[in-house]
C-alpha cells in the first residue's frame, strides 16, 4: 500500500469503516500505520484507535506528541473511550495530554472516569447522555435533546431527572414523537427504571443488562444522582472477553491468544501450564517410585495408572468448572458453598459407585487377579470421592480469598487429581496385595 | 404463595418485571405456574413466557389449550418470539394455534419465519420495525413512524426503502429530530448499511454486529428487499450460549448444566464423558498389557507414564482449544487451514525440543539409568509432536464434515492421546531396552 501516493490511500481508506480500517492496520507495521492515521481525519482517526488492540494502541501512542494524542484523538472520543485510551498512557504522558486538551469540561470528565476503579460501572460509563428534566414539555425536551444530542453518538434512552439531577425514569424517543409537544415529560415517563451505582461490579452490570435486555444503563451515584450509561456494545465485549478467559484458562491456556498471534506469543501462553503438567508427572513419579517394590510384584498394577490419573483428572475438570460457571454466573447464583458441596458429593458418590462397578465387571471377567479386581475399584472409587471433592472446593476457596476461582480449572486440577490419584491407588492396592 | 388469594399475588406480581417473574416461575410447580400465568395480563404473560426457560416452556404449553395460546399469548407477541414458541409446540398443536391467531398479518408472518432455518439470520430476526420511503419528507416520515411504532418495542433505527421495498439506508431518531420536517428522507439518510441476508449463518450476524457495534441488523433477502431487523439481546444471548457451550465442552460436560440443577441432571450431563474416559483407560490398560515384559523387566519405565499421558492430554488439549476458538472467531478468521497446521507443527516442535530437555536433565540426574533417560525423553518429544498435531487435526476434519468442532476438545482428546501416547512411549523403550 505504501507508495507514498496520499491521495489513493486516503480515497481508499475513508470509505471504510472503522473496525474495518482496524484490521488492517493490525498488518502493518508502526510507521505504516502512523501513515494512514494521519491522512484520516479526527472523528475517523479516534475511532479507529478505539477498535484497535490495547496493544498496539499502547505501541503505537508512544510514538505520538502529548499535544498530537490530545488535539487529533482524544477530543473527537466519548469520555469512557478517551479515559480508557489515556489510562493507557504513562503517568507523565497523561498529564501533559490532559493539559492539552481545550475543552475544559472534557477533561474534566476523563479525569473523574480516571477516579473510577477499572471493573466498576463508574469505570465503563461514558459521561455522555440524553437527559431531560421533570418539569419540562414535549417541546422544549426535543429542542433541548437537539443540543445534548450533538455530543451523543446514538441516544438509545432519554433519561429524566429532577431539579437536584436526581435520575427518576426514562422517556423513550418513540413516546416524544407520540405525544403532544405541550405534555408535561412527568405525565409520560416510565419511573420503573433499572439502574446501577458507579460502584457496581460490572459482572453485575453485565448480567442485569443481558436480564432485562436493555441496550443502555444509566449509572447514579450513592444519592441517586445520574452520572453516566453504560452502553450494550460495552457489555457485549465483556461478556466475550469473560466466556474466552474462562475458556482458555480450563484449556491450560495463559493469557490471549488471537488467530494472528505468532509462535512465540503462541508459545508464552501455553508454556506455564505444560511446565506445571511436567513438574506434577516427575512428582507422580517419585510417588510410583516410593511403590517401586509393589510394582515390581505385581506388574499388572501399572496397567490401570492411566485408568485411575485419566478418570481423576476428568472428574476434577468438570467439578471445578461447574462450579466456575456457577460462581461466574453471579446474580443468579441461589446456592450456597454449602449446598454446592453436598451436592457435588451425591454426584460424586453416585459417579464413583457406577464406574467402580463397572470396572469391577471388567476386571473380574478379564484380568482373574482378584486382589487386582478388588483394589483397582476400591482405588477407582475413593479416587472419583477426592477429585471431585478437590475440584469443587478449591474454586472455592480461591473465590474466599478474592483470587480467579478459573485459575483452578484445566490442567492444575487434573495435575493435582493425577497425583493424588497415583497415591490413593498404590496405597490400597499395596494393603492389598499386603506388600506394605 | 399459593393460597388463592387472587387479588394479593395480582398485586405483588404485577409490579414486578417479566425476566423477576420468569425466574420465580422457575420455582413453581407447573399448576401454581398455570395460576399466576391466569392472573397476569396479556403483554406481561407472554412477556414472561419468552422469558422462561425453554423445557419448562414446553411443558407448560403442554397444558394449554391452543385457543388460549394464540389469544393469550401469542398476539401479544412480536413475530419473532410468536415464531420460536410456535416452533415449540407439538405439528398439529401448531396448525391449530395459527388457525386461531385473528390478526392474519401476524400469523402469516410467523409462517415466514418458521420457514427459516433456525441457525440462519432468517430464523433469527423479527418482522417488527420501522422503515420510511425514501421519497418522503421528514414531517410524513413522523407520522408514519407513530404509527408503525405501535408494534414495535424500540425502534433503535429507522431503516429506509425505495419503491420496491429495497434496503437504501438507514435513517437516526436524531437526524430525524434535528432536521425541518419538509426535509426529504433521500437528502439525509446514511447509505452505508451493514445488512445481511435472510440465509447468513447466525454466528456470523454475531460477528458483524458485534463488530460495528450494532444495536439492530437489518435482512435482506437475495434482491436486497427489507425482511425483517434482528436485535442486539439475541446477539447477546448467542454470544454467550456458544461460549458456553464450547467451555461445557472443553470441560467435558455434554449439554447445559445450571446452577439449579439436581443430581440426575447433573450426572447425565457429565456421565458420557466419562465413560468416554473410563474406555480410553482400558484401552491404555490393554496396552501396557501388551508390554508386560518390559514393564516386568525395568519397573522404573511405570514411574513416567502418568509423566507421558498427562503432557500428550495436556498438550493436545491446548491445541484443539486454540483451533477450535478460532474456528469459532468465523469471520476474522485469516488463517487457512495449512498455515494453522504449520504454525502449530513450529510451536510443537519448539515445545517438545524444550520439554525433552528438562526431562532428559532430570533423569540424568536423578535417575542414572541411560536407557530411561534417552527413552523417556524420545517418547516425550514424539508424543508431544503426535499429540498437537492430533489436536489440531481433528477438529478441522470435524469442521469440514460440519461436525461442530468442539467435540474434539477436553476428554475426548485427553483420552485419545493418552492410550497414543502409552503406545508411542513403550514401543520406544521397548526398542531402546532390546525387548521388541
Amino acid at each position: 500500500i505504501e507508495e507514498e501516493r496520499k491521495k489513493e490511500v486516503t480515497a481508499l481508506v475513508t470509505d471504510l469503516h472503522p473496525a474495518d480500517i482496524a484490521e488492517i492496520m493490525d498488518d502493518l507495521n508502526l510507521e505504516e500505520a502512523k501513515f494512514i492515521y494521519l491522512l484520516l481525519d479526527g472523528e475517523k482517526a479516534s475511532d479507529v484507535l478505539i477498535e484497535i488492540d490495547e496493544d498496539d494502541r499502547r505501541r503505537f501512542l508512544k510514538i505520538l506528541p502529548p499535544e498530537m494524542i490530545a488535539t487529533r484523538f482524544i477530543e473527537y472520543m466519548d469520555s469512557d473511550d478517551a479515559a480508557d485510551v489515556v489510562a493507557n498512557l504513562d503517568e507523565d504522558v497523561q498529564k501533559e495530554v490532559l493539559n492539552e486538551i481545550e475543552d475544559l469540561e472534557q477533561a474534566g470528565d476523563i479525569i473523574d472516569l480516571l477516579d473510577y476503579e477499572e471493573d466498576s460501572a463508574g469505570g465503563i460509563m461514558a459521561k455522555e447522555l440524553v437527559s431531560v428534566n421533570e418539569n419540562w414539555n414535549v417541546a422544549t425536551c426535543l429542542k433541548e435533546i437537539s443540543r445534548q444530542a450533538e455530543e451523543v453518538d446514538e441516544i438509545f434512552y432519554i433519561y429524566v431527572t429532577d431539579n437536584n439531577d436526581k435520575l427518576k425514569g426514562v422517556l423513550s424517543l418513540k413516546k416524544l414523537i407520540l405525544n403532544h409537544t405541550n405534555t408535561k415529560v412527568s405525565k409520560i415517563y416510565d419511573p420503573e427504571i433499572q439502574k446501577v451505582y458507579t460502584n457496581t461490579r460490572q459482572e453485575e452490570v453485565a448480567e442485569l443488562m443481558d436480564k432485562y435486555d436493555l441496550v443502555a444503563m444509566p449509572v447514579v451515584d450513592e444519592i441517586g444522582r445520574l452520572q453516566g450509561r453504560i452502553t450494550f456494545d460495552d457489555v457485549i465485549d465483556f461478556v466475550r472477553d469473560e466466556a474466552e478467559k474462562d475458556y482458555q484458562m480450563v484449556s491450560g491456556i495463559a493469557g490471549d491468544v488471537e488467530p494472528g498471534d505468532n509462535v512465540w506469543e503462541v508459545m508464552r501462553a501455553r508454556f506455564p501450564w505444560l511446565l506445571i503438567g511436567l513438574l506434577g508427572g516427575i512428582l507422580g513419579a517419585v510417588v510410583l517410585g516410593t511403590h517401586e517394590e509393589s510394582l515390581q510384584k505385581v506388574t499388572e498394577l501399572a496397567f490401570f495408572i492411566p485408568l485411575i490419573a485419566a478418570m481423576a483428572g476428568n472428574v476434577g475438570v468438570q467439578s471445578s468448572s461447574i462450579v466456575v460457571q456457577s460462581i461466574a454466573s453471579g446474580v443468579k447464583d441461589i446456592e450456597t458453598p454449602a449446598r454446592k458441596i453436598i451436592k457435588e458429593i451425591s454426584i460424586a458418590v453416585l459417579t464413583a459407585s457406577i464406574f467402580a462397578v463397572l470396572i469391577f465387571c471388567y476386571n473380574y471377567f478379564v484380568s482373574g487377579n482378584m486382589n487386582l479386581t478388588y483394589s483397582v475399584s476400591i482405588s477407582l472409587f475413593i479416587v472419583i470421592l477426592f477429585a471431585s471433592l478437590f475440584g469443587t472446593v478449591i474454586p472455592l476457596i480461591l473465590n474466599r480469598f478474592k483470587i480467579d476461582p478459573a485459575l483452578a480449572t484445566g490442567p492444575f486440577i487434573t495435575t493435582t487429581n493425577d497425583v493424588l490419584g497415583m497415591m490413593i491407588y498404590l496405597t490400597i492396592s499395596g494393603m492389598f496385595f499386603n506388600l506394605v
